[in-house]
């Protein structure tokens, strides 16, 4: 199977990264988040080409996970920001910023800590299941075929 | 910036993407919670190359992500496995799955639904805040720096 025909597979995941898996792109995202909006600014602090930046940028404009808007004229100037597609975006990247906080933070701690305003606690947001809100993991679940599942796909 | 150098940067999104931002190597680690434990399997159900296959199997080895454990004795062969560091990339797949599901399910609905064995009800995962268990969105999070943030670097 080439990379191009992952997007084909009956499973949300290889859709996701279809969209999303190429190694720049969740950057890019990253920095959609932390506020970032202006071409100069992703490349500044990303520090990846122009070329191959502007070309993640317009992929994730297409696919809808991003929008442009111009914010000056003469000459007309754009911005990226997340639509509501990116937005929801949000637990992938939390969920790879926990990751990288416990296995990979060198000892050091987590380089961002994180205050949810809402409640007003630090937190370190967390997957659970959405009826008893307790933390889900592999072991307890049982999958199984969903409406959207084609059976002569993989 | 090289992509080599990503992991360098004091970020635990890039630390993680550059484990396993491979747009191949989450489609073994997904395969891998899904069951897949032997070399074939996994060729057989991702038709990435074998060499490919091969080389992600072995990087996520040495990165601690997955075991390769001797199944059989002459001539010896082995299967991978998650580790627990492998396992706690359950919400980054549940993340991108319920992203997936919710954007890119072409109308059909869900391709896979999960069932929480521990409360026994159908579950759509979700990433909430630790301390009042509600679900987080960037607008309503605060980051601040953390100890492990080196402050001379992106």
């Amino acid at each position: 199977m080439k990379w191009q025909d992952v997007g084909g597979m009956t499973c949300s995941v290889a859709r996701s990264l279809s969209l999303i898996g190429d190694r720049w792109t969740l950057l890019v995202i990253r920095n959609a988040f932390l506020g970032t909006r202006r071409f100069d600014d992703f490349h500044a602090s990303l520090g990846m080409t122009r070329h191959v930046l502007a070309d993640r940028l317009d992929r994730l404009v297409t696919a809808g996970v991003l929008r442009k808007e111009a914010y000056q004229e003469r000459p007309t100037r754009y911005e990226y920001r997340l639509t509501e597609m990116g937005r929801d975006l949000y637990p992938v990247l939390l969920a790879l910023t926990g990751w990288g906080d416990k296995w990979l933070d060198e000892g050091r701690g987590a380089p961002l800590v994180y205050q949810h305003m809402t409640c007003g606690h630090m937190t370190k947001p967390m997957m659970v299941c959405s009826e008893c809100r307790e933390p889900v993991n592999p072991r307890e679940m049982t999958v199984m075929a969903g409406p959207g599942l084609a059976v002569n796909q993989s």
